[in-house]
């Protein structure tokens, strides 16, 4: 509500007078406490909801009438308890997104849930859940936002000044406060947004908050030219782009398994995990739609799940409610189920994946997709990152990996490359995968022996869990039957001891 | 060898004058001495090696030359260490199959391993083994015999004695033997293969040894009429082909849910468990191929496993070695992964399924295939036999299963029927699903809500394992993309309690 809105203006000052107690981010070249915090939490659920959530829609303008927003059977405890037994440290609830409708009741605007027919504060519901399942609270916050008035003032302080009372209704009304996720900064230069302001606001509220904006890094300083994460295996060649932060977002692409923590501002060095972000579909589908979209596979989901909080990085997964204001059954079994396999436990280290024997191995492939930047050859299948991928020419194909014969391996991942088509309803699609029948083989007392056969699809991504350990030069993947020719991101040959 | 061969005629007068002492199947309601000892065993290794592992064959005509017999490592101690590790609890090793070569060294042929290349008596280095790793020994005798030269005697008794010769020798030079599988008896009438002959003799060397000839009941005493084992849900209904028998036989064929124990011999009742017999490939691959098979996937070996051991029933599945004389390492793998996936424990009862509670449900359909015996309607999806199916009319369909809300269940399995094509090579076979996507929901708090929803081809058998238990009254499964009129053998809905 705007009743005291005219408050706002008296903020920004009183925050001012607090700005050299408040803590800023230092050059350092290990974790400071706010992200010790976090690596220590390292998985989280993402809860996106909202007027979208009502309209089939990712992003709205902020013309949404607030009537619009009418949850029937609203639950929010419901989510933080499967957030708990699906085996999250922490909840990132979605407090605002581009649209500005607030899930919470703010003094600073109507466009916000106690305007609307369902008056429930989300954020105090969510934040209190948290409190009895003792789990970890933290926000996301738009800084973009597309229905606010102030946005447009010409002084870009006025809008700020919106921000910095919103977010100290966050965090002085709430309790405790993990994390703030920044986004939309696209939207502006990234010195309109008065990124520092926020950072000092919240460390003054919560000194262990780590706090980032979306599309931390940059290539050059100054500069929105942008590498992607998963190509970021240099330590001090990369810069803020938003500076400070305490960690680097960039949704939802993952980092190299080399994922590098050092980067730059001003001339100094500073250390900065990675945040992944998945959507539990392949769609992008971070706010519920009414149709029911699959998800991910899962070993696809555990696979992923290791490689996200490996290297000191955190990994939410979104679990959208839907129109009800409730998280879908079959959605919540998935992540609990997601939990039991991977056997997490409140109060211990997350579970990690074996040791990766093949990582940066040489490979060689029958056949390769031409291409004059190499952009296809077999040793993208090692290189420790999972956007890059072999393409044969041929509809078969064998890829062989040399191995060190003194490590033993008994786990082998394949992520896939699939063919995707966009369904006309804008969310679904059809994934098709390209290998259909395929061998393992690994080289076995002087002869070529197969330890797996696969008959079914290959999917997304396939994990063969071997009974036995094997010590191999070499392993070959066959692949003995296709519906065109194939494509692989990474073939992870792996140690997991004597865990499954 | 034949060198003694002559002895063989006296046998039978000495085997007579023990007959007043040898057991005999006696009329009971429950299970005897052998019986007992049969069901707790309940899972064992079937190997079948032979001539015909060397000719890519699965029956040969007894005209294959001895030398053919050839493995280049020929390790029966590895067949049966991995039938140890994967929690088999007898090996029934293939002693002697229709082409009547003879796996040990008999005195009663040449046709055996005595005579070819490798002269390693593989009888007695399975028997050996078993001893070391504490598992029983079975063995399965063909009577069928296409190369004994007196199976073409006038008299059939001279057939006979040479089988009660070998009997003899299998019987008193390798320990003890807890099964004795007979086969073949297809090709002469019941009573021209002295089976209480055999039985006799088998008795009184090992009066716990269970034994069997393969089509072991009949509809009407005296007449070779079949009734297969899944439709067997009467008491007191069928009849002795083979008698005396303590156990029914029907390779490959599945009893029912609701197996029934009691067959009638001259007016007589008889308790007979039911021992299944599967191949771990789709394909039937009792003897090895030079070209390697998929593996059942491992859902569906489960399920089998578990459908096959309950009832006081038993299960062989067969790992046959290869033209090297070792198992292959992908199916030593599958079936060790097998008994891992299971929890098999030494010493301790097999485990087992849960309650199935949609077990003989009414259940519906919106489409089925039309046929004036109703051979495809809806209720072959609850009636405990895994050979009728539901077939639908149309591409996509919608089950509802109605259940007991009292009940609780956390687990469903779904075997799905697949279009199969056999491939030129004479073994290989493409199997295809004909369900693409479809949703699992449950009618909860007056509204159906999705389980699981499934984006993946179905496949043979697809077991979804639930994190919550549920009550439900109905169950529904709606199939949303198909690529051809979907069919289901039959969906159980089952209380796994606690366990996983």
């Amino acid at each position: 509500m705007r009743t005291i809105r005219f408050l706002s203006f008296l903020f920004p000052a009183l925050i001012s007078l607090h700005v050299s107690i408040a803590q800023t981010l230092l050059p350092a070249t290990s974790p400071n406490l706010a992200q010790q915090a976090m690596i220590k939490r390292g998985y989280g659920m993402f809860i996106h909801f909202g007027v979208n959530t009502f309209t089939d829609m990712e992003w709205s303008d902020g013309s949404i009438p607030v009537e619009k927003y009418n949850p029937s059977q609203l639950d929010p405890e419901q989510w933080v308890r499967t957030a708990k037994e699906a085996g999250f440290r922490y909840v990132l609830l979605i407090t605002k997104h581009h649209d500005g409708f607030c899930l919470w009741d703010s003094k600073y605007t109507t466009y916000d849930v106690a305007s609307s027919p369902v008056k429930t504060d989300v954020v105090k519901a969510v934040s209190d859940a948290c409190k009895k399942y003792g789990i970890q609270f933290a926000v996301y916050y738009s800084l973009w936002d597309r229905h606010e008035a102030s946005y447009k003032d010409k002084d870009p302080q006025v809008y700020i000044n919106y921000m910095l009372n919103q977010l100290t209704e966050l965090f002085t009304n709430y309790g405790s406060i993990c994390e703030l996720w920044l986004d939309g900064g696209w939207d502006r230069k990234p010195e309109q947004w008065g990124v520092d302001q926020i950072y000092k606001l919240v460390k003054k509220y919560s000194p262990a908050c780590a706090v980032s904006v979306n599309h931390t890094i940059v290539n050059e300083e100054g500069k929105r030219k942008f590498t992607p994460p998963a190509d970021m295996t240099v330590d001090n060649k990369y810069y803020f782009q938003y500076f400070p932060s305490d960690f680097r977002l960039w949704d939802p692409k993952l980092a190299n398994k080399a994922d590098k923590k050092q980067y730059l501002h001003e001339g100094k060095s500073y250390y900065l995990p990675f945040e992944h972000t998945l959507c539990l579909s392949h769609r992008w589908n971070w706010f519920q739609k009414s149709m029911n979209l699959p998800v991910r596979e899962a070993d696809e989901l555990e696979e992923l799940f290791y490689w996200c909080t490996d290297n000191q990085n955190s990994l939410v997964i979104n679990v959208p409610p839907d129109q009800t204001g409730r998280i879908r059954e079959y959605e919540a079994n998935a992540v609990i189920e997601l939990g039991n396999r991977l056997g997490i436990t409140a109060g211990k280290p997350l579970p990690r994946n074996g040791r990766f024997i093949s990582l940066l191995q040489p490979a060689t492939a029958t056949s390769t997709w031409p291409d004059n930047d190499n952009r296809y050859d077999a040793a993208k299948l090692t290189d420790g990152n999972l956007d890059s991928r072999w393409a044969s020419k041929d509809t078969l194909a064998t890829i062989e990996i040399a191995l060190n014969p003194a490590q033993s391996f008994n786990k082998i991942s394949i992520f896939e490359y699939k063919d995707t088509k966009e369904l006309p309803d804008g969310f679904s699609q059809v994934r098709l995968p390209r290998i259909q029948e395929y061998s393992v083989d690994a080289w076995l007392n002087g002869q070529w022996q197969t330890v797996y056969l696969g008959q079914e699809p290959m999917g997304d991504c396939k994990v063969i869990r071997l009974v036995r350990s094997y010590r191999s030069s070499k392993l070959r993947l066959r692949i003995t039957k296709a519906s065109a020719p194939p494509s692989i991101y990474e073939i992870h040959v792996i140690d997991r001891g004597n865990r499954k």
